[in-house]
């Protein structure tokens, strides 16, 4: 029902655009751009959802509540520093990088939202802020420099977009974001916005995002932790002449489906660049007896340090799924349990079945492996996604401050 | 106010014995010990605390049931082999094993109870069970033998023993136990056997054993997961002439102290020795205005993948501390709170103060690394050990079953 545009980005939808400079921040490297502008040429509704932390950035307090309004003309975006755990100036410094961005694009400052990513614990160099804010300039052209910019531990930019078609018109929905630790269930460590150029009310916007998020960058795990500064934005602003004023009419079960899609895509991208991550792990848990049971079940099974490993491995130790689905506290009885493993079936009424072990180990030697799990219990089906656990995310955050 | 009891282990305590064989079950070798029997001389009271994962080993099972009768004579555990989804083969293979075992020891088979750990999804091999169970003959001496038997993946035995004088008598209480991967806050795959002389009846065991487990085996994480089999179990024989029969009383208190000092000794050995670790993490957590709070707090941080990787790592990452505090849902303001690594104070009122950064390092370069977090809520302290996570400990996990 959709199409993805070639080289989409977040501003492939009509009338968002963006830029980017060097600061300082995060590297010494003058190619690494680390602040970012993305606006709207127009007044553009919003919506957001946030970390589940009570360690929380002044960023975010003050971006939860401009969102608030339901109005915004942009963000700008930082990375390096995550402008959390600093006492009261990090408000102070959120508030005046809001300000800085809205002058250099001539906004009111209350439309200015503001997102920080990097290390805990050590004040925004505001000085560096202040000195570059002014070389940032806005065009059509620079949604991948945006996705360049907010980069931390990310190896690859995150960005995607897809059209669909409402009488005759053109929708697009753009995105960009990134990883890559400590990504868990609820939203850590990651920063998503998407934008697009349908005119939706904050009220209904909100709605679309929630059930996309829910489906997406809620349901993806990288090592159990959270942050502190997790922030997805979806910015509406109508340039397409096409409106979504209800929930359950057709055309709107598009765009849902064409969000969520875009949504999935980059919470998958930040799973597969999870820190050391070699396979992607999908997850897909059916006959729950409940959507929550099917979603508990699928996130503790993705989440278990165990199953990582084993990915790693190759190791088709099935035990440790039984171990993983068991601790999920979901309602379920060990003698209906079916396990498949890349398509082949190893586990039924909850006991192994003779299959031929090294055909399971080959089938695991991909990019992704997807575990099936069968509860027959219920109804209701859901997939979560996860990365495989290596040596190398063990070395690399054994040193990530220091 | 006790002693521990040089070279004390499961068999210390008057009237416990021990025996173990090599059934070839875990190995190939025939000095891999994998099936063992502890014994009490006369009927004992018994109390047990076991796993809460709902997919669970019929052997803890059986177990379970034969405890409430609050009387055993003993236990048999087999190490190599979990007895775990193998459907109806399972209570069976149970049955039989504690069958066999009570007959090779003349005691009423339904005062015996039984314990398995090892792999998931196989079938316990009964023909060697059979074949060996004959071989186990018991004395006091085979404690250090029952604690070899029950190892898996486990490098070093681990067991104790502390006595304590009431009105001139002694009391003595020894332990052995067994982890080492899966090892997660609510009691997973471990085994841990405590017997004692002392004399006191089902339900205050009970009690004295819950006190104990609650402050030791609940507080203590390796990996996050949580295995199918774990089990504690108390014996009380009443051989030394000592009766505690009241929990409030000054001698009971003297018990209850002693008891927890072994199941934290032993639960902090198998942390020691969890799989690739170098590093015992402890956790004090201050001033949470519950008991469960600090309890809650204590465990999420021990718990945070990324906190164990900084200690490998030696990186005083302090905010990764703050993340885990944030997300463990406990009641707290960020700017109350203090962080001290190994004694230095890193965070005061929710920020960074001044620290020679050199130095923490220095001091996370131990054996053990101390982590205090006061939270300046109220009044309640509680303490969390768990282990840092190593490349060793992925390539380890990444093939076990193959």
């Amino acid at each position: 029902m959709f199409e993805i545009v070639k080289n989409g980005n977040v501003t492939s939808a009509k009338g968002f655009i963006a830029g980017a400079t060097y600061a300082g921040i995060k590297s010494f490297s003058e190619d690494a751009l680390d602040i970012a502008i993305l606006a709207s040429e127009k007044p553009a509704s919003v919506a957001g959802t946030f970390t589940t932390n009570k360690v929380v950035s002044p960023s975010v307090t003050l971006t939860k509540s401009r969102v608030q309004s339901g109005k915004s003309m942009g963000v700008v975006a930082n990375s390096g520093c995550a402008n959390t755990c600093v006492g009261d100036q990090g408000l102070k410094d959120a508030e005046e990088m809001a300000h800085l961005a809205s002058k250099q694009i001539n906004v009111p400052e209350n439309q200015m939202l503001v997102c920080s990513t990097g290390l805990i614990g050590v004040e925004l160099p505001m000085a560096l802020v202040r000195q570059h804010m002014g070389n940032i300039h806005l065009d059509q052209a620079a949604g991948p420099s945006f996705a360049k910019a907010i980069m931390t531990t990310d190896t690859v930019a995150k960005e995607i977009a897809v059209s669909i078609k409402i009488a005759g018109k053109e929708v697009v929905i753009g995105g960009a974001a990134k990883g890559s630790g400590m990504i868990h269930p609820n939203m850590a460590t990651m920063l998503a916005f998407i934008s697009t150029d349908a005119e939706i009310e904050p009220d209904i916007l909100k709605t679309f995002l929630k059930q996309s998020v829910k489906e997406s960058f809620n349901m993806i795990d990288i090592d159990g932790d959270q942050s502190t500064n997790d922030t997805v934005l979806l910015f509406a602003n109508g340039m397409s002449g096409v409106s979504f004023d209800e929930l359950d009419s057709v055309d709107s079960r598009i765009f849902q489906e064409a969000l969520t899609y875009v949504a999935i895509e980059l919470a998958k991208a930040i799973v597969r660049d999870g820190e050391g991550s070699n396979r992607l792990i999908e997850v897909f848990v059916t006959g729950a007896s409940s959507e929550k049971d099917a979603k508990n079940a699928a996130r503790e099974i993705v989440s278990s340090t165990l199953v990582k490993a084993m990915v790693h491995g190759l190791d088709p130790n099935w035990g440790r799924i039984m171990m993983a689905l068991g601790k999920s506290g979901v309602d379920f009885e060990e003698n209906n349990v079916d396990v498949f493993i890349s398509g082949i079936h190893v586990v039924h009424g909850g006991c192994s079945i003779p299959y031929l072990a090294d055909a399971v180990v080959s089938s695991m030697n991909a990019p992704e492996v997807k575990f099936e799990v069968g509860l027959n219990a219920g109804k209701f089906d859901s997939t979560a996604w996860g990365c495989d656990l290596t040596e190398e995310y063990v070395t690399f955050n054994s040193a990530y401050s220091t």
